[in-house]
């Protein structure tokens, strides 16, 4: 059985942006957190919500109607299938919630060329 | 599609100890909060592994070998089939992801009658 992991001390373990570390399994899902800043791409899950949890910093999901602000505290679920549009400002840390597997970059997506495309890492 | 939620909010509008209120969905899972204090009971599931994210305060979650303990920022999954016993000091908050349905003392368990078993409860 895995033992506990601090968040703080996970997060002190990588730099990447937009690379999700998986800190731990609950069934078929994973908790993953990542350090995030600037723009990710507009993408969309087919078959799976994703849970999206602030830390720090100021995390927005930009929808095709409307934009969702996250700070700290704040959570929200992207529902399966809905676009999404995630930015950043500098020094934000979010916790996500989604299957094992999946995919940072969605089913489809827009312009990805200055992202790597990744399906939960484990911490070094 | 529900809207963000804060969780200092959402702690704002219970008091009941060891009953988790449901914050978010995600596919088939809940993530849940609870504030919690004193012993809960040993209890398993066997069906479902629980995963625990200490908030603030101090939380404990005793197993039949070791005890594993608990503070701000730290992050632990109970796997399925583990016989586990929570206790928490006075003024802690935990986050918890599990499916949706589970209830809060397990498929078996030994005395309960000092607590209330639920599923996940709405918030008002």
């Amino acid at each position: 059985m895995a033992g506990a992991v601090n968040l703080d001390d996970a997060f002190d373990r990588f730099d990447e942006l937009w690379a999700p570390r998986v800190v731990a399994r609950v069934n078929d899902h994973e908790v993953r957190i990542a350090k995030v800043e600037g723009d990710h791409a507009w993408h969309v899950h087919h078959d799976t919500d994703e849970f999206f949890l602030c830390l720090a910093g100021r995390f927005s999901i930009e929808l095709r109607d409307r934009t969702v602000d996250l700070g700290p505290g704040d959570a929200f679920t992207v529902p399966q299938g809905v676009e999404h549009f995630p930015h950043a400002e500098p020094g934000t840390r979010i916790l996500r919630f989604e299957p094992a597997g999946t995919a940072t970059t969605g089913d489809e997506h827009g312009d990805i060329s200055h992202l790597r495309t990744t399906h939960g890492l484990d911490l070094d």
